[in-house]
């Protein structure tokens, strides 16, 4: 499904955008004889207002966490956070829509980030058999009606949709397990990588058939890089991990701004239309003060070489580089041979580009930061070429590929699964190395300004586990780190009793008590309680305030052995942090249990309590998060 | 140095199969025409012999550890089972060499598994800073001294060490985490992916430059597939797991047979000069009685064609197949134009092979069983796909391939990193759909038959652990399974107790008694013992026995606190066995202790305790292993 619904996408962008552009072409050829090119801009701004309004007006009003690429909330979401909404299928729906608006309304995005969330809600939907926003119920696969199950599908998703994305299914597994299955589970591996597989050879499999070549299997995910040979003599290192910072810390603003000013559903609508048309225009003066005319060869490319003020025969580069969708523009900058370009025309698209891609990132839109990164580090790499190439020989595309990896980096930092993802779309494992050590060094330069990309659901104190423990902690120990006094129950316990905790504290593990299942006077009075009445409520128990209890009913026990855990994972308190971490994340823990010597049960270790530590300038740090 | 390793191996067998096969087809050519082939023949045979007895006579009688392909050994090591002396300086030197030997030799074995125990072995010399067989402390690297970091390392080489056989760094770090780190540990899989990259790049750095086209980086491995195209349209299953179970079974009798009688090194040394000359004999016979001549193409990529009985301008097809590295073999069988083989000439080749590479793989040479695996796959695949190619249009270099994936998964199962690495080395992630369902099939029906290579460990009672519990063990408790009663010391502990309980049991723990650091009633009396002087011992504690304690010194007190560990994980005695087998593979455990009620220690549970259950023909059943 996930490599149909990538197929879906990439068809329906391609028919969009063609005709789009294929008007707006011969609006400019029309006015370009007649004069009156201002004509043609305001049809281009309209035509891409009018598609993002569109995709912009369906995320604002009717789900807004469809906004955006998705990939921190399936990050949070395989850390074991909970989000709420973000795996329902009319999320799926919206974020569908919205990023083939976003797309080809020309914005400064990509439609790559989105599949990895669109994957995860495949998965998640299929493994329930059941669809809140369709209020059915298909009663099969009950038995995944549980975190941990639902979990892991998400991740299968999640590689699923990495893989339709670039064509890298290795990368989508790695991506999965670098963000979520911290315990390397063989058999869930290899599912999570059949998925993967599947999914790409899907999207290869009817995206040949849509060209016309069917069995000629030539597109296995969304972006492809095109082949390149195996000489990687020319290549150096670029070093721009601090571009990618700078995208970070201006977005970083324009993020604190947002949820300042434009908090109100029309203002966001509003504001995407004024990035597409503002894009509109800054593409349209780019092109038309820009005098960069090149030969029209017969082996040419361009879907839509526009002629504008060019000479006969001749065409304006600057167009083709905005006048496309941005993986076409990106597989140009790799590709296309020495002196396509003019220096001057790469340097300001960069910059333009830049500052688009910067405003876009954020806005109220499905959309993803993959493609507009690649394309900027691909003009700034093919320029560092280009102007190298008059001291060295050098192959500009080459380096184009490296730029887009370095500012990728910058941007992303996921570097194992990034490396991975990158080698496989470029198809040549031979440019594994230097990718690699363009990654390592962005990161380590972006990290040096500013924490990443990842980071950003930092804004909303979401307590998100790293991979080890804080440097400097082994001296905190569980008893320090833990909460308490904790509450316990009994193995047969007083309903009153319960109740009056579940009033008190939190307000979803209430089913219980919702079936008035008693043990009046240590005897089994009704109908046992199975785990299936867990199962059917899921996720969503009903809040303690809507069960009436009565005053004999209070008086009744109940028996709680057969949803108690007899053998829990517990630690003593003299447990140093590092060791804590390391079962909460081998184990893929949400709760442990901290006991003393004589066994008894004296707090509880949350995600939350050890997400609080944290390394600062200080040293160790304790942050405070929001009680949520 | 894995890589450059690599390299040498690669150069050294090239160089000397080149001599090889140059003076036998100068001799062939010279008695073609004077009759008394039967000269050549001896030469060729003696030749073949020569080699492997040089290669054999190393491995009997100096390091028999170097014998095979040595992935069981580091597989086994990566599980935390130590095997003696399979890490060692010497074990590298002599696989290397015996690998050169046994292929320049001729015998239907591969170079590329022994590079994966190379690599292991590279890395833990290196971690250690010192050499056992030299003699020689660097005084480098001393934090490394432990049982966990040297396996780490060993993770780290053993990737390297497929990444360079293969030219497959993803597949490595996957065969690394399949095989050992239990624990998906970001930091340590960035780093195994670091040192395959590395690897993989040097060699082909290295490599290139051998071959005269520096920075033409074209051989990332020792295999090279070549490109396939994307056409995948004409690839079917081959379903090819029952041979590879008939492989692992005919070869499962030879081993207990050469258990049996085989026993003494001169006479595995004979058995490898005889295994050497018979596989000359044969191949001789096969190219002497087959008359498929095929015309010399002006594009001709064979290097040694023979003309033998064929017209001039005409080459012997079968001679390409057996008068060759197995390495250039495959490659042909992969990319020869359709029309290069006759059906009856492959299909004798395939028969004649088999029983070859069955018998020589167990023979003490070093040697791998991934080349001739994956050779008679290929030959069997491209006798389908030309007998198919009868009936419908194929391709039977593409059958080739896929035949080529299905011996090798029946014969290796390690499907998940398997997959990578053909896919890798095909350098097209088009066939990886195709390429993982023959391996899943292969894997079925081949563990129908008889349990994988991966299982020959269990001929020597090795406590192997699987990923998962038995199926039906989830009524097993701690309880049932932990050894007991243990042994226990107090924190200050009378010295005349340790000496007897050390002197009772185990004897490789004894380092503390011979510092001789007595707490002469409760206080500290010389200098004090720290964790260094374990480490200085690591990995030779000295035994019990060479350790002299007076009457005096037995009534010493000794303070233990500092090699302790004062919060170890524990279970309740009620644990279930997958809830510890899955602590046991999540933290990488190798004891662990059970606790009652009252959180008094009552027994120890170990590996060997865990790998004792298995699901056999009338359920869960219990193996008896060897005390060792």
């Amino acid at each position: 499904l996930t490599g149909l619904i990538a197929c879906m996408i990439d068809i329906a962008v391609e028919k969009l955008a063609g005709y789009k552009y294929l008007a707006v072409k011969q609006n400019i050829e029309k006015y370009t004889e007649l004069g009156g090119l201002s004509i043609s801009l305001i049809l281009w701004a309209v035509l891409n207002s009018a598609f993002v309004m569109l995709g912009s007006l369906a995320v604002a009003f009717l789900e807004p966490i469809a906004a955006g690429s998705g990939i921190p909330q399936i990050k949070c979401f395989l850390n074991g956070v909970k989000i709420p909404r973000v795996v329902r299928l009319k999320t799926l729906v919206i974020k569908v829509f919205g990023v083939i608006c976003s797309v080809a309304g020309g914005l400064a995005v990509g439609k790559e980030g989105p599949m990895i969330h669109s994957g995860a809600v495949v998965a998640a939907g299929v493994s329930q058999g059941r669809s809140t926003s369709l209020k059915k119920d298909f009663k099969i696969f009950e038995y995944f009606r549980r975190d941990t199950e639902k979990r892991d599908f998400v991740s299968a998703g999640a590689a699923a949709g990495v893989s339709a994305a670039f064509g890298a299914p290795v990368g989508g597994v790695l991506f999965s397990l670098e963000e979520g299955a911290s315990f390397w589970n063989q058999l869930l591996t290899w599912r999570i990588f059949f998925a993967s597989m599947v999914s790409t050879f899907t999207l290869n499999f009817f995206l040949s058939i849509y060209h016309g070549k069917p069995g000629q299997l030539s597109s296995p995910g969304l972006i492809n890089f095109g082949r390149f040979d195996s000489d990687v003599s020319s290549v150096f290192i670029v070093f721009r991990g601090v571009l990618g910072a700078l995208f970070n810390i201006i977005n970083y603003w324009l993020t604190i701004f947002r949820i300042r000013y434009i908090h109100r559903p029309c203002l966001q609508v509003m504001e995407a239309m004024l990035v597409a048309a503002v894009t509109a225009t800054v593409s349209f003066a780019m092109i038309y003060f820009s005098n960069d005319c090149q030969p029209l060869g017969q082996d040419n490319t361009e879907e839509y070489p526009l002629q504008l003020f060019c000479a006969d025969g001749e065409y304006n580069s600057m167009a083709t580089a905005f006048f496309n969708t941005p993986e076409r523009s990106v597989r140009s900058l790799f590709h296309n041979p020495p002196g396509t370009y003019n220096p001057v025309t790469l340097g300001v698209f960069t910059l333009a580009y830049f500052a688009l891609a910067v405003w876009t990132y954020g806005l109220t839109v499905s959309a993803g930061v993959f493609i507009p990164s690649l394309l900027i580090g691909a003009a700034w790499g093919r320029l560092f070429g280009i102007l190298l190439s008059f001291i060295i020989w050098a192959d500009p595309g080459k380096y184009a590929l490296i730029g887009a990896a370095a500012q990728l980096g910058g941007i992303v930092r996921m570097t194992l699964s990034l490396t991975v993802i990158l080698v496989e779309a470029t198809g040549n494992v031979t440019y594994g190395f230097p990718i690699m050590l363009v990654l390592m060094t962005a990161k380590i330069v972006g990290d040096y300004f500013i924490e990443g990309r990842s980071r950003i659901p930092g804004l909303q104190s979401v307590p998100f586990l790293h991979w080890d423990a804080p440097p400097t902690s082994h001296w905190l120990t569980a008893r320090e780190v833990m909460s308490s006094p904790v509450t316990c129950f009994n193995r047969v316990e007083k309903v009153g009793r319960i109740v009056d905790v579940l009033s008190n504290t939190s307000t979803n593990h209430n089913v219980l008590i919702k079936s008035k299942t008693c043990l009046a006077s240590s005897r089994l009075s009704q109908r046992r309680l199975q785990l299936k009445d867990f199962r059917d409520a899921y996720p969503r128990f009903p809040p303690i305030q809507s069960i009436h209890v009565s005053q004999d009913e209070r008086e009744c026990m109940m028996d709680l052995t057969e949803f108690m855990n007899p053998t829990p994972y517990t630690v003593p308190q003299e447990t140093s942090l590092p060791r804590v971490f390391k079962l909460f994340r081998a184990l893929g823990l949400r709760h442990l249990v901290v006991v003393d010597n004589e066994n008894r049960v004296v707090g509880l270790v949350t995600r939350k309590d050890l997400a609080r530590y944290h390394v600062g300038k200080d040293g160790l740090e304790e942050l405070h998060l929001a009680q949520t």
